[in-house]
């Protein structure tokens, strides 16, 4: 941490700080030139928050040396980290998965109709909303505790894996029993609480990004579920928060270069809450895979126009059979693993 | 809700979705010119979200024309929405009103010397963390169930009202036993859960605003909590998020003024967590003060340099006190009624 | 234009702006219901900016439906912008063109050694500043008159077209001379006097989108070039500024699919000042190339840790090479022409 | 300056930019810890772009210790720039100068009614474009030349000083005949052709922030001004982009006191771009003086609706009048000197 102090700063606000520092254990090593006082402080400082120590008088500005996440830090480990969730489905390192399902689970019929078709296509896991964050209280909110349990039910019989959306810490154990991947939507992102009861859960969970998160805030919350033991973290980047509003969002590729450069956890792409529209999602996809992202969220309904939420960004079943085989042709070229 | 077709869009696709429209009992009003299908559906769309329906081919563009709050809106409610909290203290109308104290309650000592401070300096409310949502899960997360005692202890003692935030909906029970509003931090404002349980809440509640949020979404959120029932919310603009650094946010002065052409309810300004720099507070409260806000927000701390968190945004006592004189001068010239 | 007015609006307000633009012959059908007075304007509202007739009382909010671009949008013509450098080189349709060479032109020689590599590995057009739009007046501006005569030598002696930015009208007599393709910085994209003077130009225009342009103001401003005479296009998405802090700016790569729809004219993407970032260039651009634009504007350096701007983002030659295999493999797989 | 390495980097790496900046006749003084190498940089760093230097390898964060401006900054000139116009006008130090005026200058009748009333109401200075910058090629893009000698007429039959925005360096002779105050408007901010100019003009220069400018953007492009030579310079806060649209931009009100701590230079506020809502504007006038603003601008016209351009923020004569009214009163109390 570089603490840089204000240029009318006196000698004494100067030791005034360096002596509470030091009174921490931390050591100090001046930089200052003529015209301004500038020092480091070395040792451990992710139990600071800079921001606190602008209470002192005659600080000017302050700049984090090390990142503030450790665990989730391509630092404390080097090499990928890869969820093996069974049957030869990984997520990280060569392969690239693919999510595919509904936006919200309507009724077993519907969803089975997806699974089926999605399964046959090549995905390897079935998304689907029980609990749904609508922003209007007077829209569809899921199915809930039943949603889960057709997930579970259709995911069993179809041989795809599961995950869902958990809305609070207090439901956490429904979800434990029903998916196989837990889902943090991008509303709850910086929901502590929540992040800390995940930290315990026995089961992966996938991270949406906050829709103004920027990269080291999603990879704090990130340590927040790994500080509690939970080290099967998933990031999913779905789109930021932009002036532009053609598409919904917009979608931040380059995110998935910054992950795989700062940590080591997987980063998947969600086109479909990205742009807000079915038909820039393949394009899109194949943007995703050249980019290098470890696979993909896609949302797919068999009639998106009667879907109960966000039918349009929903692919139709034979729109996304399509776009797997143009995933499967630059694979290829690209060298990645896809089942 | 007005729907334009695109402009390739054929006749077929625009009869699908009237059809559809129709099929939910609204009435379509065409107007259509030579190059474009233009409609407009009369009716309560507020159970639509527009998004849903780009899901037919050939919609181009959707716009409401009715706002998606209901209860929230001045047109549900002609008069100032005014809160009684007892004892004369009121938040909306013509009363302004200061809600200051600690940024996090660190012990009954510190808390007791900051409220029985404020009181004397005119300040209503006693405002205290004691679940503190921290970015890194290695900082200090408040003293929890504790706090919340404390702030009671402290606030029937010196005869403050307290408020602090609520984390999860869980503790809901904890909080209408301790405080006297119940505070929902800038990271919850699209935690729906949590909204939801609050519109069963007996106390009022406090909804600050999202970090990236529209004022459309933070009334969206107000909406969620009336509609269950509880129509006691009071909102607080906090500053957003944009490119600007000096600055910790950057208050939206002008929300307030947008706020009470749209809404009834009352809202507050919170200028210490806007700066994020405690020497812009004051002149800051002030503009608060004369572009209309029903009250402040300020945090205040006896000894901000060892405060357990935003000290950087803390008042002094003194300082407060002369920010208090401020207030009351101009408040004089603006009639303004000001305890 | 949809005109909805503020529901405490009175019918004289109503029919006062009715009778203004009925003044001004355009049609009004009237979509009202209950609640609310809402109207259609027919006609050619393009010279309407519909911000003026919020000062008309009662106007509560005003939609566009159709785009306020004319000669820039997909229904103007249907086909797409093809513009023909010559040598079989065409920006536009099926061809993926590259752009390469430093961000500045700083010496016959530097500027010599580079062309000759990148033209080698495969570019078609020559790229370097000769006016620099730094931010500090301290920082190198460029070799003026005198880099602009380096580029065409060098681009005639290696058979390369070259591009570069022009800072202001009255520089135009000069880039007509020493120029094949005239650029729009980022921070002129609404230098309207400047976009005025280029509709009168001879040579193609590539117009750079503004840091925090949607793309509704990046094609008006593609219009004003148009509208002026020049047809001769080429839009460019370089990045956009959003909070994220480790890229330099966010790469919008849906802007080329939102682009492809709204008009008939080329996009081109600069991953290198989108990203800022030298090594996350190469897979930027396969993800480009995947997503359908027409090229890339890449800045190459034989010794990026000496030049003189921009080093940060620039490609090492061997390096450049590299990408313009893969770029290869890729385009085979999408059926790409590339040279 | 500081310069993190990365974690990865190589000593080599280390040595090799230490010594380029050796090299160029810096100081090096070394912070490293256990884990990461840092070092500070001491001397006149301004002439280095920091993104530059990222092109060294294994460089991780670069970060400025001083500012990067240095005519325009606090440390540079402590005490406060006074712009005196003559005649007891002063912009800066304790007066709350007012300029008024319409959008655009439509005839000498709209203006001078216009002028004459403003004058009488207290403003100092009239406002009016002459060249505007209009988002649409096919709006009323101003009276140019014969709007400026309107502009000069009106204002010395009044006794107004007057101000107007220039579009292009090349039109800086007639600006320096006919105006008091050339304004620079947001969306040349960056055109550092134009600022360059400035620097050798011989009249004040109103600087707007750009759009989605920071602070430390704006500064520099003052800096740039200052550089050549023209040291009065006035700063104009007039609203950000955010993604707020209830108003037209969100001003930056915090920006007041920023520019106050960092700068020398006055800063005024225009309320009515900052709102795009004529019944803001007041409320929004009364804030920028409590927080501190040198000023306002401020768009008044007798007849909005038929206004040639931004009828939508701009008062009336009347309304104008109450609003200057209100500033008399709360400037009493501030113990602002108003004329």
């Amino acid at each position: 941490m570089i603490i840089k102090m204000k240029e009318q700063a006196t000698k004494k606000e100067y030791e005034k700080i360096v002596a509470y520092l030091e009174s921490r254990h931390f050591e100090i090593k001046d930089v200052s030139s003529e015209h301004i006082m500038v020092f480091g402080v070395i040792g451990d400082t992710s139990s600071i928050d800079p921001h606190d120590l602008y209470a002192f008088q005659g600080v000017g500005e302050i700049t984090r040396v090390s990142t503030p996440f450790k665990k989730a830090s391509r630092s404390f480990k080097r090499g990928d980290t890869i969820i093996n969730l069974g049957k030869g489905v990984q997520i990280g390192g060569d392969q690239f998965i693919v999510m595919a399902g509904p936006c919200s689970v309507e009724s077993e019929k519907q969803l089975m109709k997806i699974a089926e078709n999605v399964k046959k296509a090549g995905a390897h896991i079935l998304r689907g909303g029980a609990y749904k964050p609508r922003t209007s209280p007077y829209s569809f909110q899921g199915l809930e505790e039943e949603g889960l349990k057709l997930m579970r039910k259709v995911g069993d019989q179809t041989g795809l894996f599961v995950i869902s959306e958990i809305p609070s810490a207090d439901l956490l154990p429904l979800f434990e029993t029903y998916v196989d991947i837990i889902q943090v939507g991008t509303r709850n992102m910086q929901n502590f609480h929540l992040l800390k009861a995940l930290g315990k859960a026995k089961k992966p969970v996938m991270l949406k990004r906050g829709m103004s998160a920027t990269i080291e805030e999603w990879l704090m919350s990130a340590e927040y579920i790994m500080a509690g033991g939970n080290e099967q973290v998933i990031l999913c980047e779905r789109g930021i928060r932009t002036y532009e509003r053609y598409t919904r969002n917009t979608l931040d590729i380059s995110a998935v270069l910054a992950v795989k450069e700062l940590s080591h956890l997987p980063i998947i792409i969600d086109p479909s809450h990205a742009a807000g529209r079915w038909n820039m999602v393949e394009k899109l996809s194949l943007a995703s895979l050249a980019v290098g992202a470890h696979g993909l969220m896609v949302e797919v309904h068999h009639d998106p126009e009667h879907a109960l939420s966000d039918g349009a960004q929903s692919l139709k079943i034979n729109k996304f059979k399509t776009m797997m085989t143009e995933i499967d042709k630059i694979s290829q070229v690209l060298g990645k693993r896809h089942l």
